[in-house]
């Protein structure tokens, strides 16, 4: 036995002989800039903790009105800052909508600056200039220096514990910031309430409640200091009308407890040169912190955690093995897997413990809970490709779902919910996407007859969005229901998901209700223009409507010249109430290659110019699946030829990268498959549609050992064209390929070419 | 067996032969008018929940100013007022400062009302006016007709669950309001936060978070209906900026689940004419609250649970049997006893678990958790009570001050301390009081070294008011720390209880340590005037000084002529100080006959005029020993008519009946011991004082199973004077009787006359 560990100890390469170092293809920064909404800090793989610098504050309410563009703040960061506020250990990654920042720490110098200052006066503040040179993210690490207090800051986490390393410059009045009442949210009135504890000269417990976005969210904390604190202080920023403790205690000097709305704290450690930190959170309690900092953290080496860090990162990646044309592509398929891998994120401490919806404790039993799940985005593509490659990780998220649902007093699943709460963003019932793709694709982790009661309980939920109406009418009124065509398309698609579980589990009675109910997407076509179109409770169809506005037109995040497109269940039906083939591909064909106006660019959601192609939406979901329409018409070429133009187009290495919010993974997961060629049109159902890859080459590992090897020939950026495919050397007949197909393993072979093979997937 | 059983259901009388109907002659409507501070609603001996009508509401700031003496609202009840608001589930009782309130919940019929209405307008709101005719409350239960709703109330309790019975007139749009933004408190920002859920159509669970005297405070709750709710609204009169689902969702009419700052609710029961409600309170969480709702109540039988209150309150009641001259005697004696025993009150769920101080959750382990130390009052004479006559109780209490201990960051036993906060309200460090008693008194439920380092180490935390001073100084400086003189004596007295504990356990370092340090008092002792008096940092006596005043003389709720005979430890070296026993004796003598100037009266705290004689306030607590003082003296039966004189003098059975505030008890177990004829001067000491004692004949039931039987011959008011006193047939020597003497059993008579025996004591 020993003999054979120094043998592991000297080829430690042995082990891991087929992994590639491929932390080094992702470039954190991607999307960081304007609409991508992602963060370049530190984190795990679906990791609690995610300890990225904040570039601006909270908003400052001034006569008012707010001084930040808070939307550009979702994640915290944005690349062309030229200031850093502090680091917080909890971020989204790409959503639209923002909350977290919890817990900012912020190393400093000199005078204590109890407050952050502005971007134009740093100097009057904690917050310190920096520039990007001295800024390096890799999977895992984040650092850079501090202009200001001069200091050299690295970051690291493991699952539920964020990790500092502060190197000063200088030997005198060194000390550290701790500011409770920053946060990422549209309001100022974040705050609930904090409570602080400083236990010993080296630990600080609390907790912060906040009503953001999140209604009602505590994030408790452990903070452990490497080196005692030789002062301290606690100031309340929001004193209440009673305080009998500040009249009778010096609360601001080393007074060991502080509870209130808004806290601050300034710890110092005068001559020290190098101070680590690290802070366990906890979605449950003090103790849950405590539990999680001892048995994730226990030394203060932080170069072995950085790098364990980034061998999880690096474990992780070698999921898929892709090679590229450009390192450009490379850079940006890895730094896609890394984004796709983000979220859900861990949601329970080290002994199983966490906070449920109905806001008391739970323990997770036989189960990974999970939380943060954008389910009107990463229903589409992120979770099937989790479902495909870390399908037990995807089981415990669906448990997640039904805990959710069991917490739930409303009896639904989860519609967008973080941290113990639905903030009810969006529309639809899609956490039945997720559950009946993973059934139809036999994903054993989860109680399939449970996860079927739940989603059909969810259906039925009449007070939920227009579900009353949808049962009464088969379509959502618009006069009674908002964004109503959005709503009749969605529920119908989801419809179609219990149908299939329905089938899955035999019950007929079932399948009939929900396969008629998946039908409803019929009532609202208007064939006398061909689009969608809103209808009102008396069945008349909206009299004015604009087809190019997505304002007031009855969707939601798209205009009908899209949402028309929506029926990812049954393309052959929409394509016939289009009438036909001909006319439904004059329909794709106009979506990318007409000129929308300018005025329609203006009033587009969450993303950039540069995130629409033509009227394709890419920035935002709803029409993820539809370049991938024309496989279901006869010139499925230019499915190849639309993914091949839509992934260097939306998808680019710099910071900028990302044409819209990457949508907790959303968008990310559309460049992994589509560089794959395969995408999940209709989660729910065993087929992927195929197109051209980009890869030159390509290992799937999945879960169970076995492997898909991809293979192309004469791969170029102008060969975009299939010119043949076999997968274990026999032809694929149709431009799909089944998730039976693609997880049985084995060589996919493809090859490419210039012009398009006509030929090729005619029956 | 089951003949047995039958026996005991035919004459169940034979089981509780010696038991009297002792509820009778309590009467909880005794302090509900102007400053005594009790509440009048049900609850059972030291239990959670004190269910009891609110005469008014917060208060309302209009244009910067409070509409309210918010201080008359200590308890929520004021006997004056001709209104109700509500019945909520927690009440200090005779507290000089406010707190608590929780969970209002009111009946209420017709068009809803959101708001309480004033009492000039009740017509407003959903209070309503009352007759003192139509209200009754005995222990356990109270009742009362209001007139507006015209609903029939009664209320009663377990020890965490508050029970209400409405019979509504009408029969139709019955409703039940519940308040949470109610609350008994100074300020009206007291709220932080309230979450609530419907579970199901007669279950509704949640919390309500406070920053009130309290300064982190949650009550978790359970709300059963014993009629299905048919329809129901929730209502946020504190909206935050962001309200994702208001938006979405029609909040106010059904919709399950709501959370911000200011939360109202309103239960329609249609044409319902009996509703019940059990209200379960936790302070752990809402599955403590479910679980204590289960384990407590499992019928609907509103009569069973009155009688059970009624039958622990007559159980608790009967522990002490005693017969007056008067009926207003003894209806003032068993609502002392019955004060007495209010708190501390229970503080954990069924399973034991708790919120601690750290604002973590514990479980108690072989012990019961209390909270409401109100020490500075009760250490004196409501804690050695129930150290006598409830010694598990009393050592419980102990345990959940040593628990407290533990779980402060500050290292310190309570000092003024109410679920799960410590407010630090006045001085000293008096819980080592409680635990020298309980030490010397040999109570064996606590772990005595252990409390004993607790002792030891909260007397030197430096942080604490004044304490840092009193180390270096040997007294507290007025320049220094305000209330200084007073501060100075109680650590001294409390320096003496843990010389006290010290000699317990043979600990003679520790003894000469704090016999020195109780030795404090004569450094405040100016022997030119004959009185304490404040001294500077530089050694000398304050120059402006007033010995009557009670603001700015170094003393806190007394002034210099009462507080200088604040030595209860050691009277006889006081005596010496003051220049001997006639010139103290003249000191005594002047305190009760001196005539106090007006201007005096105006400034005293917590009292009415008329709980002060003389110049000695007996309202406030600093003076409770000092009519036990003579006893130190040649002329003891100056404390016989003394005491004799103020039992009837500051104590009436009727509303007024309090001249001070009860103070959890204290000034109710001063009037307890005074008419039983004995006094812990000293708590700490194994004596108590003697004095001629009211009653005509008494038994005090031990817990051990003995008995003291009190008899008095030739008793009446006028006989005041001790003409003789044997213990089982042997003579009293002294003016006093030990601990061990009372326990041991026993007959204690005494013959009473007129005129003083002037030779009894003599040496």
């Amino acid at each position: 036995m020993r003999k054979l560990l120094s043998i592991f100890l000297v080829f430690p390469g042995l082990l891991v002989a087929q992994k590639q170092a491929l932390t080094t293809f992702v470039n954190p920064f991607i999307g960081t800039q304007n609409a991508g909404h992602t963060y370049p800090g530190a984190t795990v793989p679906f990791g609690s903790v995610q300890l990225s610098p904040d570039t601006d504050t909270i908003p400052m309410l001034v006569n008012g009105q707010y001084q930040k563009d808070v939307y550009r703040y979702c994640a915290g960061y944005q690349y062309e800052d030229s200031t850093i506020v502090g680091f917080s250990h909890t971020h989204f990654s790409g959503t639209g909508h923002s909350d977290l920042g919890d817990i900012l720490i912020m190393p400093s110098n000199g005078a204590i600056q109890w407050n952050p200052g502005t971007e134009s006066h740093p100097e009057k503040g904690y917050r310190s200039t920096f520039q990007h040179v001295n800024e390096h993210a890799t999977p895992g690490l984040y650092s850079v220096f501090l202009d200001e207090p001069k200091v050299q800051v690295k970051l690291t986490t493991t699952d539920r514990v964020g990790i500092h390393k502060y190197q000063f410059s200088t030997s005198k009045d060194n000390h550290v910031m701790l500011d409770l009442t920053h946060g990422i949210y549209n309001y100022s009135d974040k705050n609930v309430w904090c409570f602080v504890r400083m236990e010993n000269d080296t630990l600080l417990t609390g907790y912060r409640q906040t009503n953001g976005w999140g209604r009602t969210r505590t994030v408790y904390f452990a903070i452990s200091f490497s080196k005692p604190v030789k002062n301290y202080g606690f100031k309340n920023v929001k004193p209440s009308s009673y305080n009998g403790f500040w009249r009778i205690f010096d609360v601001e000097n080393n007074f060991p407890e502080a509870a209130g709305e808004g806290l601050k704290a300034a710890f110092s450690f005068g001559n020290e040169s190098m101070v680590m930190i690290k802070v366990a959170l906890s979605p449950v309690s003090i103790d849950g912190a405590l539990l999680n900092l001892k048995s994730e953290c226990p030394h203060w080496n932080f170069d072995a955690y950085a790098k364990d860090a980034e061998s999880r990162w690096n474990e992780a990646l070698n999921m898929i093995q892709a090679d590229f044309i450009t390192p450009e592509e490379k850079t940006t398929f890895y730094t896609s897997l890394y984004h796709t891998l983000l979220g859900p994120t861990l949601y329970m401490d080290v002994d199983g413990q966490y906070k449920g919806l109905d806001q008391r404790i739970h323990r997770a039993d036989g189960f990974t809970n999970y939380t943060t799940f954008s389910l009107w985005d990463t229903y589409r593509a992120q979770h099937p490709f989790l479902n495909l490659m870390v399908p037990k990780t995807n089981a415990d998220m669906i448990q997640s779902m039904l805990a959710h649902y069991d917490q739930s007093v409303h009896h639904m699943l989860p519609v967008w919910s973080h941290y113990a709460n639905e903030n009810w963003c969006m529309i639809g019932y899609h956490s039945v996407s997720v559950i009946a793709d993973a059934m139809v694709k036999n994903n054993p982790g989860f109680d399939y007859k449970r996860a079927f009661e739940a989603s059909v309980t969810t259906s039925n939920q009449r007070q939920y969005q227009g579900i009353a109406a949808y049962l009464d009418y088969h379509y959502v009124p618009e006069n009674l229901s908002g964004n109503s065509v959005s709503k009749t398309l969605e529920y119908a698609y989801d419809d179609w998901c219990i149908a299939q579980m329905s089938n899955k589990l035999g019950l007929d009675t079932f399948s009939q209700i929900y396969v008629k109910r998946a039908q409803s997407f019929e009532q609202q076509f208007d064939p006398k223009i061909g689009f969608m179109r809103p209808r009102l409770s008396d069945g008349s169809f909206k009299k004015e409507f604009d087809v190019l506005s997505t304002h007031g037109q009855g969707f939601i995040e798209g205009n009908a010249w899209n949402y028309s497109l929506y029926v990812p269940q049954d393309p052959k039906r929409l394509m016939e109430m289009m009438g036909g083939e001909k006319r439904f591909i004059e329909h794709l064909d106009s979506l990318f290659t007409m000129s929308l106006p300018d005025k329609y660019f203006a009033e587009t959601e969450d993303i950039m110019r540069d995130g629409i192609i033509g009227n394709y939406v890419h920035g935002n979901e709803p029409s993820h699946h539809v370049p991938y329409l024309y496989n279901y018409t006869s010139q499925p070429w230019k499915t190849q030829s639309c993914t091949r133009m839509i992934l260097p187009k939306q998808y680019k290495a710099k910071p900028d990268g990302l044409g819209g919010n990457d949508d907790c993974g959303q968008m990310s997961a559309w460049y992994v498959f589509s560089s794959l060629g395969f995408y999940p049109v209709a989660p729910g159902s065993p087929n992927y549609a195929l197109t051209s890859p980009s890869v030159t080459h390509a290992i799937l590992h999945f879960a169970d050992g076995k492997q898909l090897e991809i293979k192309t020939k004469k791969q170029s950026a102008q060969n975009v064209y299939i010119q043949s495919v076999t997968l274990n050397g026999v032809p694929l007949e149709l431009p799909q390929i089944t998730h039976s197909q693609i997880t049985g393993g084995g060589i996919l072979e493809i090859t490419l070419g210039p012009k398009p093979n006509k030929t090729l997937f005619r029956p």
